[in-house]
This record gives C-alpha cells, structure tokens and sequence, in this order.
C-alpha cells in the first residue's frame, strides 16, 4: 500500500480531476456506483469480524483493510463537477461543499491507511478502535452528503 | 503498492475464496461487474496515454498503473463457484478450466505490478513496451473466458 505525503497527494490530485474533466455526468455518476460498491465490498469482511459475526483472522483483516486504504484515495475522482446526476445518492451539497467534502474525504484516506498499516502489528483491540474511527470518517460524509 | 510473494498471495486467495464463498450468485457476478468497472476507469488514462491520444505524464502513468496493479489482485475473488448467471460476461468455461483461469488471473496481476514497479524509473517506451505486456494477459483471458 502506497501511504504517500500530502504534497504528492496534492498534486496526484490535480492529475486525477484533469483526468475526470474530460468525463460525461452519468458516467462518472456510474463509475462511483461501481467504486463505493467495490468498497463496500470489501469494507463488509471487515465489519463482520469487528461485530463478531466471523472470528478475527489476521490475514483477512489485512488483505482487506489493504484494500480499502487503496479505493480510498480514488473516490474523489469518482465526484468529478457537473456530476450531479439525478438519480445518484450523492446530494448536490458536495458541490457547492467541495472543500469540506474533500477534506472528509482526506480524512476517511488517512484513517483508512492507519487501519491498513496497524492491521499488521496491532492486536484486535486496536483494530477494532481504528475500525470505529475509519467508520466515523464514512458517517462524517454521509451524514451531510448522501441520500438514504 | 504491495507485491507480495507468490506463497503469501496464495495464502489469501484461500482466505479470499472462504470469503466470498457466502455470497450469493447474483450479488458475486454484480461485484464482479462493478470491478471491472473500476479496473477498466482506472486502465484507460493508461491506454490514452500509450495510443498517444493523451501526453505521456509520470504522476498520472505512476497513479493509474498503481491502482491497476491494486485491483488486479481483486478480481479472482469476484468468480466464486456458483456464481455462472445468465446474464453476465462470464463464460461457464472460467469454472470448469479455473485452473487455467487462475493462471491467467495471475500473469495480469504479475505483469501489471511490474507496470506499476516500472512507472516510477522507467521511460515511456519501456512503460509501452510492459503496457502491452499486460494488455497480452488481458486479451488471453477474454479470448477464452469473456462473451462479446
């Protein structure tokens, strides 16, 4: 997993929406469809341990929080303006929002990526808190910006 | 970008497969299409840049070839058994030949990690050439395992 500075995060950035400009509004509305239910995806063997429904197992809990620390940093892209399809859960907040959006966003990144990289020395217990964490980044967002 | 040895990743496809092996065949063919999605969104800046209908730019060739090497291990967890719908792009013989499926789903996860290695020193004909190379292990799975 990359855990990159804030700076390269920056300009990766920039690169990432100069890439999404080019995108059509129901595209980049299907594409994070796709991206969120690929996280969601993963994101779930992770819940199931943390609630107990499956016993914890090291190298599940590291696969996957690996995995959602890597789709993490590309949800932005997923939100490119002029997005605001309606039929989307995504409220029209996150536009006239976007700096706050974004730095939730970079909030959930960076919780996600502590998971990931305690996911491979830390006991349960703290996986467990940093899990709780990661999921108050994902409520913080949806909270404001996502249709139920 | 991690690139585990070949022993550690066959110790989590296991833990992969117990994994999805509760999931329904509806739900795995819908995850299966959603990655695609995201595998093919985060490929194309790549292709664009490789047909030259884009400039070659390391920050997005070293950004997009991560994270197709970070999906790329994603996906055979996608194909559980059971999982053969009808309406999908899957064909039946992934299952009955999974051996060689996996196989094949292994050389695209060796050769795109080597993109994603070679995105940080290497020059865009090298990058072009290694492109190809994992576009080869692309087209050798659709050729036998994907409905057109």
């Amino acid at each position: 997993m990359n855990v990159k500075p804030l700076a390269a995060a920056a300009a990766l950035l920039i690169v990432a929406q100069a890439a999404s400009a080019q995108v059509k509004p129901q595209e980049a509305a299907a594409y994070r469809k796709s991206a969120y239910h690929v996280l969601i995806w993963n994101w779930m063997p992770l819940a199931n341990m943390v609630r107990g429904k499956n016993p914890y197992n090291k190298a599940q809990f590291e696969l996957y929080s690996n995995r959602v620390a890597n789709i993490a940093p590309m949800l932005l892209e997923a939100f490119p303006k002029g997005s605001n399809v309606a039929k989307s859960e995504s409220k029209p907040e996150i536009w006239t929002n976007w700096a706050d959006f974004t730095l939730k966003m970079k909030n959930f990144e960076s919780e996600s990526a502590k998971l990931a990289l305690l996911s491979k020395t830390a006991d349960f217990e703290q996986l467990k808190g940093q899990f709780g964490k990661v999921g108050g980044t994902c409520k913080a967002c949806h909270d404001l910006y996502k249709r139920e």
